[in-house]
């Protein structure tokens, strides 16, 4: 009753546990394939643009990489990342190096932008986007950010935490999508697919709604 | 590791799942009591007092309805409102009721206001507060609304949403705590109780950090 039905195939352009969850919540099958990109901002690139381009890039490569994909197949990418001081936060090294991230961030407000693409093989509607969320820290005591790191959540994240997870409590307020934060706004992505009727609403019991 | 040492014992007066998930999720223990108590808001009263006021009034009365709790027992309250347009937004009563609540909130912003109340039965440092977040709500289609109720999961929910379930995709924005929307803003519970010496950060090998 809660799912969608699905009417074409799906491919995942990520490996994201976070997004592969975001879809499956939704009932939505998928195959996942992981495309080998250089993920390296251009010179002087905008935060916007760089992840805008790396999604783009993403479902491109699993496009030309995976010609096995059915001809109808529908793909979705997406990349994250966090942005703070003109800086692009990636995914912490180590452990000092997931600690003076997240110290950075502490009591400040950072932006997390995600860039989505779905691509329809066979045509041209495709859509490549980017939102932006202001996410704000509490203070973080020393005890906190080494009990956070300490957890071992912080490896594979960009910006070092996990809004969804342990990391939950570092974040003192949010303005934007709260899953752009998680990992793609499934939000915008699920209304594109019942437009363009890749997916649509299960058969259901009309309500008995009077007007 | 990640988990909190606890050095009281809990009770949280609220039987809501989601207060109970966040706090699991930290790995605190507590007992749970549902509190019975009026939840009529008085005349005039102004929402932010209301929500406070039946934060309060559960944590006492599960004070006073179980003397059999440890006589150092922390007492956790939370109470949520869902707020637009001048009327306090309960629990639906019926299909019918969920979907005009939707349908009242689609493309517009309402306030979700949490108040929580910890309280310390042999002392005096009680804490009662309470926050907002705003929550925009999406442009939602009359599918998208029968789908929504037709997933039972307005049921139960203030507002007839669940942020963190399938509801998720009702919601274009937030700003304020996410948290606070789920259940309560628990960033903000676990520092107090740390703040007290109620939990503690576990043990844990030092970091190797250099300067």
């Amino acid at each position: 009753m809660s799912k969608f039905l699905q009417h074409r195939p799906f491919c995942l352009a990520s490996s994201s546990p976070r997004r592969q969850m975001l879809l499956k919540k939704y009932g939505l099958k998928f195959v996942c394939h992981s495309p080998k990109i250089d993920e390296t901002p251009l010179k002087n690139e905008a935060a916007k643009s760089f992840v805008k381009r790396m999604s783009r890039e993403k479902a491109n490569a699993v496009q030309s990489a995976f010609p096995e994909l059915p001809h109808d197949v529908i793909i979705l990418a997406g990349d994250t990342i966090v942005f703070f001081d003109d800086n692009i936060l990636g995914k912490p090294e180590n452990a000092e190096h997931a600690y003076s991230m997240l110290e950075q961030l502490s009591g400040q407000t950072h932006q997390v932008f995600s860039g989505y693409s779905i691509l329809n093989k066979d045509s041209a509607e495709d859509i490549t986007a980017v939102i932006c969320t202001e996410v704000r820290f509490q203070e973080l005591s020393d005890e906190m950010l080494e009990w956070y790191v300490n957890s071992g959540e912080a490896f594979g994240k960009a910006g070092a935490y996990s809004i969804q997870g342990l990391g939950s409590i570092l974040v003192e307020s949010i303005s934007g999508s709260y899953n752009n934060v998680v990992g793609f706004p499934i939000e915008r992505i699920i209304p594109h697919l019942i437009e363009n009727s890749w997916v649509s609403f299960a058969e259901q019991e009309k309500m008995e709604v009077s007007a």
